[in-house]
C-alpha cells in the first residue's frame, strides 16, 4: 500500500505520523513544494513580536526527524502540478526543475489555504506583505530590522490582522488597521465587538473600518494606502484580508468543489474519488449545528481530519461529527472566543435564530481582578436549541467556550445547558459562570411569546 | 401562599428571590437565625488573607435589601427549633429568648452544613477556629491581629484548608497542614497529587499527612497540636476537616434523610413529606453520572436548587438533572479541578473504570508562560463512557474542567468527546487541547483489550 501526500502541514503531517503509527508497513511519501514541514502557522505573529527569536524557532521538528524517526519518505523541493487519476499518479516538479511521477494507491491533498489577494494596485511593492508561512514571517522581520520600520497598515481586521497589529505594537510600531465593511469581525456580536473596539483604540491602534482601500503607493521610500477620503502612511503594509482554499490540483482533476471553493468530502474525508481524500485547510466539512458543509480552515480540525484520512487509509471506517467553528484569539489582554453560529449565520442556516447579551465578572466581584465579561448566546425559537456563543473580555475568557462548544457536539437545547454544572471558586468565577447566567436569561426569552 | 425558609444563605435567599420574582403575591417568610445573609462565604479565606479589608465587604446583599426591594420577610435572630408537621408551622425562638410559631403552606429548609469537630482534646481552646460563616471570619481576623499570630496549624487538607493556609501565608504566617490519612486530597489522583505537594511545599508550607491529631494543649499562651511522633506549635489552629449537613430540624420532624445524614429529596427536591423541600448543603442530590443519591455540598447547585423549589412553590415542575461533583480550588499559583468520578468513586458506583495521566502544557510550546498541566481522566470499560477528569497546573487549569463537565451532562462517551471542537489559539493551549489528549489516549485504552 502505497500512501502519498499533496502538502506538509498539519494535516498532511499528521496523516503522515498516524498512517506509520498504525502500520508501519504503508509506504507514507509526503510531497512538500517548500522546504519547511510542522511548523506552528499560528504562533508567526508572536514570533514577531519577539526580535530576539530566530523564526524557526516556529519548527515543530524537523524534515529529518520524519524520516528517520517516523520512516516517512518525505520530500521537500516538490511541486505537485497534476493528479492524474486514471494513472493513479501524482506528476510535478523539483525545486531544481526536474519533473517526477509519483504512483499512488490511496492520495490525500492536504494543501492548505492561500491568502487572499483583493484587486488593490500596488501589492507587489517592495514592503507589502502576505503572513502565511515561515518564509513570510522571515521577510517581515527582516524587513522591520532593517528598515527601522515605524509605521505599518494592515488591510483586514480578522484575528489574523489583529494579532498583527499586537505583534506590531510590541514592538514599537504605530498601526493603523482598515477595512472596506462598517464593523470589527462579521460574526461578532455588536454588542461584544464594542469593548474590542475600544481596547485596541486604547492600545493606540487606529480602527478605520468602513473604508475601501483603493490603492498602494511607493512614495519616498515609504509606502502610502490610499482609501476614499482617507490616507495611511506607512513603512510596511500587510495583507490580512482572509485565506481560500487552495484547491486547484483537486479541480483541475475534476473533482467536486464545495463551500468557496474548497474540495468537497464526506464524513469519511474522501473526495468524489474514494481513493483520493483530502484533508485540512483545503477541503471543507460538515458544521455540527447545520448539518451542512461549511468551510472553516483551523488548526485543530486539519490535525484531527489528517488522523481520521490515516485511520482510514489503514482500513478503518472513521468519520467526523463536524466542526462547531470554535476560536479564539487575543489581542492586547483582549480575548474573544466564539462557538457555533451567530445570529445572521443562523438565518442563512434556516434557524429562528433569538440571542441574548449579558454582562457578568470574570471573578467574583469582591476578588481581587474581577473584569468585565460580556456573552451573547443564540438558540433557537422553534426548538429551543442552543445554536452558538460569543465571549469577550481581559480575564479568563477563551476556555470557557469550550462549555459551550461540547453542548453543540451533544446537541443540547439551551435549558438543557442551562443545568451544566460548570466549575464555581472566587478565583475563577461568579457562582453562575457567565455562560450560566446568558443560558439562563435564554431560556426566558426563549418561553416568553414576544420575544424580540 | 405562604412559604417559609429556613435558613438565609445561598439556597434560602435564592428561593425567596426567586420565588417573589416569580409571583410577588407569594408570601415569603425566612427565619435566620444570625444577623447575616446573603454573604460570599466562598470568599472568606481570600479576605482573611487582607488585613485592610473589612469582613463585611463579603455581604454581597443586606438583609434590608432582601426586605425593602424584594418584599421578603425576612426575620434574622430567628432560630427555628422545631418543625410540626401536623399543624404545618415552624416553632423557635428569637434571640432574645421570645418564642415564635410561624404557619407555612409550603416549606423549605435550607439550614446548610457545619463544620465538622472531630474528637480531639482542646477544640475549645482559645485560638482554635473552624472556618464557615462571616462570624468565624471577623473572629479570626481580630485574633491574627491582636496576637500578632506568627504560625498557623491547619487540621485538614480539604480545599478550605489549602485556601486558608494560602491565607495566612499572604500574611506572613508559617503554616503547617496536617491530616489522618496519607495522601492530600482522597479524590485526587496520585500523579496529580504530587505537583500540588511540590507547590506547598515550595511555598515553605510543612504538607503533615499520615498523622492523627490526638489533642491540643495550650502551653505558655501558645497552642501545640500533638500527633502520633509530630509535635507542631502554633499562635492559632484552624479546623477544616470538612463539613456535615445540618440536618436535626429535618430529622426530629421525621423526614427520611441519605447520604451522610443528609436531608432526601427528589428531583424536584421535595422531602419526604411533599409540602416541605430541602437544598443545599443541608440535602442531598442526584449525580449525574451514577444517578445515585449523592451529598456534594457545593454553592452552585444550592443556589440552582433554591431556584427550583421556589419555581416549584409557584406551580412549576422543575427536576434538577443532578450534579457532577465539578469544582476547582487554587493554592498560590497551584489550581485544580475536577468533574465527576475519580477511579475508586467510579468502582464504588459499579463501573469498571480505567484511566489514563497525562502531561501537556498550558499554551502552545513555543509560547511563552506555558506551564505544565497534568489531566487524569477515566472512562468506564464497558460502556465506553467519560466518567470523570481532574487537572491540575499554575495556568489556565480551572475553566478547562467545564468541556468534560458539560460531556458528563451529556452523558458522552470518551470516543464521542474525544470529538469536541475545543477551542485553540497559541496562548490558550496546544492545537490538541490536555484535555483531548487525554481523551484519545484513554480512547486507545479502552479500545485495548487488556488494558490496565
Amino acid at each position: 500500500m502505497r500512501f502519498v501526500i499533496i502538502g506538509g502541514d498539519a494535516a498532511g503531517m499528521s496523516a503522515a505520523s498516524r498512517a506509520k503509527r498504525n502500520d508501519p508497513g504503508v509506504e507514507v511519501i509526503v510531497l512538500e513544494q517548500g522546504q519547511d514541514v510542522s511548523y506552528s502557522a499560528c504562533n508567526i505573529p508572536y514570533n514577531i513580536a519577539d526580535p530576539e527569536r530566530s523564526i524557526d524557532d516556529l519548527v515543530v521538528r524537523s524534515a529529518e526527524t520524519f524520516r528517520r524517526k517516523l520512516g516517512i519518505d518525505l520530500r521537500t523541493g516538490h511541486r505537485a502540478e497534476r493528479i492524474d487519476r486514471t494513472a493513479r499518479t501524482v506528476v510535478g516538479r523539483t525545486s531544481d526543475g526536474a519533473p517526477f511521477a509519483v504512483p499512488y494507491d490511496r492520495l490525500l491533498i492536504a494543501t492548505g489555504a492561500e491568502p487572499v489577494r483583493p484587486p488593490i494596485a500596488g501589492l507587489d511593492l517592495d514592503g507589502v506583505f502576505v503572513v502565511k508561512n515561515l518564509e513570510h514571517g522571515r521577510w517581515i522581520k527582516t524587513y522591520l530590522r532593517d528598515r527601522q520600520a515605524k509605521r505599518a497598515v494592515i488591510l483586514g481586521m480578522g484575528y489574523i490582522a489583529l494579532e498583527m497589529a499586537e505583534a506590531f505594537a510590541e514592538r514599537g510600531l504605530a498601526v493603523d488597521l482598515i477595512k472596506p465593511r462598517v464593523g470589527l469581525l462579521p460574526w461578532l456580536d455588536r454588542a461584544l465587538a464594542e469593548p474590542v473596539r475600544e481596547h485596541l483604540l486604547a492600545h493606540g491602534v487606529g480602527v478605520h473600518d468602513g473604508h475601501r482601500v483603493e490603492r498602494i503607493e511607493a512614495v519616498d521610500g515609504r509606502l502610502a494606502v490610499l482609501a476614499e477620503g482617507l490616507r495611511l502612511e506607512a513603512d510596511l503594509v500587510v495583507v490580512a484580508v482572509g485565506v481560500t482554499p487552495n484547491a486547484r490540483l483537486a479541480e483541475e482533476a475534476g473533482l467536486e468543489l464545495s463551500i468557496g471553493g474548497s474540495v468537497a468530502v464526506d464524513r469519511g474525508l474522501r473526495t468524489s474519488d474514494p481513493t483520493i481524500f483530502a484533508a485540512g485547510d483545503c477541503a471543507d466539512s460538515y458544521h455540527l449545528v447545520t448539518d451542512r458543509k461549511t468551510w472553516i480552515p483551523l488548526a485543530l480540525r486539519a490535525n484531527r481530519a489528517g488522523w481520521a484520512v490515516a485511520d482510514n487509509v489503514c482500513g478503518g471506517q472513521v468519520t467526523l461529527p463536524g466542526v462547531a467553528g470554535t476560536a479564539a484569539f487575543k489581542v492586547f489582554a483582549m480575548q474573544v472566543a466564539r462557538t457555533g453560529l451567530s445570529v445572521p449565520e443562523a438565518q442563512d442556516a434556516g434557524f429562528d435564530p433569538v440571542t441574548v447579551q449579558i454582562r457578568s465578572r470574570s471573578r467574583a466581584g469582591i476578588y481581587p481582578g474581577a473584569q468585565p465579561i460580556h456573552v451573547a448566546m443564540v438558540g433557537d425559537r422553534a426548538s429551543g436549541r442552543l445554536l452558538g456563543a460569543q465571549i469577550t473580555g481581559t480575564d479568563q475568557v477563551a476556555h470557557r467556550i469550550n462549555a459551550a462548544a461540547v453542548a453543540l457536539l451533544a446537541r443540547m437545547t439551551v435549558a438543557e445547558f442551562s443545568q451544566s454544572d460548570l466549575v464555581y471558586a472566587p478565583p475563577f468565577g461568579p457562582t453562575w459562570d457567565p455562560l450560566l447566567t446568558a443560558a439562563n436569561q435564554l431560556v426566558k426569552v426563549l418561553a416568553s411569546p414576544q420575544s424580540p
